[in-house]
């Protein structure tokens, strides 16, 4: 078995090709681009990790590890665009550089090359990964919707807020591991055990994002403190601030989210600080991961062959950037 | 066999039925929006009627014209947003009534749902529809593309104008027909001739749909008389008339596009008939029909069979709107 540092390494060699035709490069030259940028490539690797967790890792693995990480892309081309994010990786955008109407088309096509390479899976297995593959589509495209609505609510509670999280953020990360599991040959049960840890995995993942945003060293963190705050998103913390802080508190932090003053993140992390939302957030996490671990625990292969899950895991949720 | 008012019903009848969940309502009522506001179906039906040339309609054909449909529809859903287009068959278009990003993810989810109804196709045929499906998919994206690329430029020659037409229109109706031959047992001979039938049939198409929009009856056409001119598309009218016609000409239609002058359409619509562009495009029409039907005419399959495929040339390529 190898660990998450040897297969990235791996994965980032053999993703490093053309994907895409030359002509026209009006079209294509944006998804190079946007590829070039590079990324941690976590997903394709929990497809390979997945499918090595039950055997040794097939070519059908590659592919669809392939086309996880092209979809991903996807997403995040497309997301920029809703987002009118300037940047990514440090980089321009697609829409920045290319414009909008290409951002869109590029995002479009990315799309189908993922299906491309899902397409190569063998005869056997195709149906079942296509299935999969679409199911989480379509909820990522809920969770980014439900993001969106979200943003016009003045208040969200908990449990709706971790739906979205995890359709926008857990689910690629759980079908992944069960679309590497699926191709391992492993049988419903572990499939569906490996599912739920990469689920929960990702909640635990989006709380330490939360957290570091509001608490973590801006350093090692790599962008601004409260760049939530600022832009008045909707976080585990905040959700939780408003759910159990005293009723003038609570009038406080809602007056304060609709300012913009210079002390802002100041004043709401003196609240978050106040109702104690740093250590329930660390709490969350950790019952977060420990639900996770347990259902990789359950899973029925030699403890041996989880090593490098259990890795990746403390590696994700322990990391300061 | 069945003509195409016949299948036309049919397939709107079972095409009238739910394809996304119902939440996130704020997603899904977009699309189901779109889908309502109907269109006259013909790539789903050249599905079935490809298929219907060489068998019995199966199941298969009607989940890939189902899935055919669907993808025309999000092409449209993002091509309105590209275009900035307020209307869509007389009324709003999705981003106009729900906003930009949210009818980019309405797109986005409606193309995945496509691929769940190819997913529905028999294995022995999955893979080569997919095939088929994805590569056309690419070619309606580079297309689209190209199209916006000729926007910016001064001028277009004629070879790389039909090349995007046929991207931008025609492989999705040849590509439709091909995916209901291969479904129907045709071999590859007959596929590639019923595919190149479906490809010169978009170019004849596209000619008359840039005829009427000059020269149609306003009326009959159902929209304004000019929109291409005024504009300042690219067409197959303008295209010729800038490489045929005299050099004073020439500069003076140069001239007149970049103006908005209120006797534009009028002044560009005596040059076209001053250099024959309208015999022209009546006899480009009339030899991209005619090389359409003779691919169709070498399918090997008895004529009677044929009749519904050649009446459904007549119909497109006659009609006054």
């Amino acid at each position: 078995m190898q660990n998450f540092e040897a297969l990235s390494k791996q994965f980032t060699e053999q993703f490093n090709k053309d994907h895409f035709p030359k002509e026209p490069s009006s079209l294509y030259e944006p998804n190079d681009y946007f590829l070039s940028l590079g990324g941690k490539r976590i997903r394709p690797v929990m497809v390979l990790m997945g499918n090595e967790l039950f055997d040794n890792i097939t070519e059908d693995a590659w592919n669809v590890a392939t086309a996880v990480e092209l979809f991903h892309n996807f997403t995040l081309v497309h997301d920029d665009i809703m987002d009118k994010a300037p940047l990514r990786r440090g980089m321009q955008t697609v829409h920045e550089k290319f414009g909008e109407s290409t951002a869109l088309l590029a995002g479009d096509v990315m799309l189908v090359v993922a299906y491309d390479y899902l397409n190569k899976v063998s005869p056997n297995y195709l149906r079942r990964i296509i299935h999969l593959f679409n199911q989480t589509a379509r909820e990522v495209c809920e969770g980014q919707q439900l993001d969106m609505d979200f943003e016009k609510k003045e208040s969200v509670d908990f449990a709706s807020y971790e739906k979205m999280i995890s359709l926008k953020t857990s689910v690629l990360l759980a079908a992944s591991l069960k679309m590497g599991a699926i191709l391992g040959g492993a049988l419903e049960r572990n499939q569906n055990l490996i599912y739920e840890f990469g689920r929960k995995l990702g909640l635990a993942f989006q709380v330490q994002d939360d957290y570091l945003d509001a608490f973590g060293d801006a350093a090692k963190f790599g962008k601004q403190i409260g760049g939530d705050i600022k832009a008045n998103k909707k976080t585990f913390l905040l959700i939780h601030a408003l759910e159990t802080t005293s009723p003038s508190q609570k009038e406080k932090l809602k007056h304060l989210l609709k300012t913009d003053e210079s002390s802002k993140v100041e004043k709401v992390l003196a609240i978050f600080k106040d109702c104690g939302v740093d250590d329930w957030a660390e709490q969350l996490k950790e019952q977060y991961l420990a639900e996770a671990l347990k259902h990789l625990d359950d899973v029925a292969v030699l403890s041996i062959r989880k090593e490098p899950l259990k890795e990746l895991a403390s590696f994700l949720i322990q990391r300061q950037h």
